[in-house]
């Protein structure tokens, strides 16, 4: 897989593959003269224009796969990774698939000895993530279950879990019998009715989860020219608001306990 | 390495040994109680105050390390990993060291395959940092090295370089001869007249660095009250400004190129 | 009433009366030595540490108010202001009274011809609020009403009215009943819950307000220093949402007519 | 002047006048079926799209003036007026005048008593300007001036002055000379590298103002759907930076003074 980035600031992620031209709003590059140059190397189309081939990076291949749904954006996965303590060797479930944009950064965070367990519901969803993870080779670290969650996760004592879909509050029992004591609880929603919704259902006492927070990043991107220093005029102003919580393991020593309560 | 949370949020990083204790703000707690519990336990201090025994996440490491510095907040070195594909089996430098919280981040995001570089000129902080390492186990991943960078790094070809300090723009030299082609260049600081200084020294053209981005990320934390789901009201307002930049190789086949143009 | 301030930035407002003595963390300064001198005027304590004279903004003057409830920002009031029209000559409604932040703002901007209309149901607020207003001369422009407006407000055809109460959905009926067809209806409410309940009631087709916006608003305020140009570390992350609507009079011609939906 | 806002909420300000017609998305309004109609009356065009009929405010106004230049955002005109005590009765020095929309704020805040001076250098923006004052009836209350500020303002002792142009440092003799001891400077600029010149000009000693402050305004519109309050996906991610200072007079009793430091 490389990225070209076009001396205007265009990007295209491909495959490289013997044969094959890629054709952009500058002209020609063909395969062939891209293959065996070192990363970072400039070339030119056939009409001169100037590209970098480099190689991509995790955030380059969410952005480039072919997707139906709603990505999750780096600024949100990345920080999703540290909170969770999502690493090499861990083992993760994440629910729904989507189009894999996920799956991928979750795959190359826990590679080469840790796993992602990613369920879906609709069939061609999946199709589209397996085909996402394959053309980058990520597809080994990954099992794909076509699944309602609602009948519930195979796995047992996972280190992390976490739930794309619009509904979580319906999934905190299903959630919580995979998750092994400790382990790492997260959603993504977008709208405030949402959090306030999984707030309830988390304080409700029903399910063995604590240290709930809620939090939201903002990206702000500059303008990075030395003379003009400023922040974009237009950005993105909503992604998501991010929820995490732990599960918790009843009192040790037989006594009843509380959870403890998250409220200041 | 366990974390203890207390029903009133407060949070204690420790590592168990069998004899000791753990002071809290609520009571005592004998390390000879906790070991061998499953995470996620619920525990009595000797005054009957619950806590819960959790594993720390990578974020509640770096917040608990000895320091002497001010450390990168988890959300920049979360979007640090990704932007600049910091995974399993990279080989990444890093200057300084500091206290050595973004030296943790990344030797977890690298390991086992993968090793950080990180240069440190002050003795007292690299063993400072060596001992933070050490004590969570991570200092077979890292190579620390006593320099002043000026003098240049030994590594060539590394995958990703991070500049964490005063001013970046006296290395780019030094910087760009570690770099593998296309390899990842990435710094964080505080003000705009350092963004303006290293945009400048970017714009020259002296250096093979291209595709500058300038990038800044605001945390937003939120009442996790269901009932009264709201904004904190006093956050963190600014860490600093992260710059990104890819290195470049010279034009394929000998003609001479400009590096791409970041203006729009 | 003049604003006192000093060389390490501490502000003191105070009204000058002869004889009378300011005390401030940096000695004392004589009222008889200040009464006179031009605006602007640097003068020394008896310390000789070094203050400004200067005339208060409304910001300076909302802030140094007796207050026993939290205050609306000036970077909310002056919004307020403008996207509800209040200037010179309107006639505005404002519940509940409060400390008289608000009351002092708006009174500022409908002077010398308008007129405020403030509620207030409990006495000791209403007293301190025109303590506040009379120290400042500006009670002259303010009708205070001790009133639970569920019993509704006297006037009618107001300019705009501000509801600045926690359950502003409860007196949407007595809030159109006072505003003009086409007149401005504001409030502020923190919680994500409460506009939430108040957009259900905007929504019900119970109430002629149409046009419905709420929007937020943060400052970032930046170390005003040339060589280290950056935002502020802590901030003030949240003050409230605030929602504007107008009212809406029934189709011209008698044919029933739905209002403008705010759905997009 | 009238505003039309459409049920799918488009919006057409307009002076209404016997005879004529308002084209729109959705059909044809006659003015000569508005002219009498109470604010906030529901009308129909004629393909029977209905439209609310109200009151523009000073918000609405500046939108949809005739422009040439980029204009000042309403969050920012807004608090402006109240960093700067802009109030009725004030007398108020601007430059440039651009399209008017500021000098359009600032007439509807300080009338009927005080006066705006409005210094432009370009005849075009000026005539621009006047024109759309004119239209609205808020002449009266400017005094437009066809001059290079380079060469000083008329007015003194003026009680705020504000700088909207590209190098407000090269005119901070000329606007302390105009202002009243105490007054309020105050300017807004695009860059970060603006904003660094200013602060070097007003920290060299040479100009008589001191208690500088910068500032930014984020404003963040939500979705108003009661089941699905969230931000916006897109905003606007920058205007501009807000700089503030006062006008210092030289020491009470001849003493040498320096003026207050805003180093913190």
């Amino acid at each position: 897989m490389v990225l070209l980035f076009s001396q205007d600031r265009k990007q295209f992620v491909t495959r490289l593959q013997p044969g094959l031209e890629l054709q952009t709003h500058r002209g020609v590059l063909r395969h062939d003269d891209l293959i065996g140059l070192p990363w970072g190397s400039q070339v030119l189309s056939h009409t001169g224009y100037p590209f970098l081939l480099l190689e991509p990076s995790t955030d380059d291949l969410v952005r480039h796969i072919r997707r139906s749904t709603q990505i999750i954006y780096p600024k949100d996965a990345s920080y999703i990774l540290l909170k969770m303590a999502i690493r090499p060797g861990r083992r993760v479930i994440e629910a729904g698939t989507g189009s894999g944009g996920l799956t991928l950064t979750l795959a190359q965070a826990v590679m080469p000895t840790g796993r992602v367990y990613s369920y879906e519901v609709r069939p061609e969803m999946q199709q589209l993530a397996i085909r996402n993870l394959s053309r980058l080779g990520l597809d080994a670290y990954v099992e794909f279950k076509l699944r309602d969650i609602a009948e519930g996760f195979d796995e047992r004592d996972v280190d992390a879990l976490f739930l794309d879909l619009r509904t979580p509050w319906d999934y905190l029992e299903q959630a919580t019998e995979a998750l092994a004591g400790g382990g790492f609880f997260g959603c993504l929603v977008p709208t405030a009715n949402q959090v306030i919704r999984l707030l309830q259902a988390l304080e409700s006492g029903r399910y063995p989860l604590g240290m709930v927070e809620v939090e939201e990043l903002l990206l702000r991107p500059y303008k990075a020219v030395a003379e003009r220093f400023r922040p974009q005029d237009r950005i993105v102003g909503h992604t998501g608001y991010l929820i995490f919580a732990r599960k918790v393991v009843p009192l040790a020593g037989g006594r009843a306990g509380e959870p403890p309560s998250d409220e200041e």
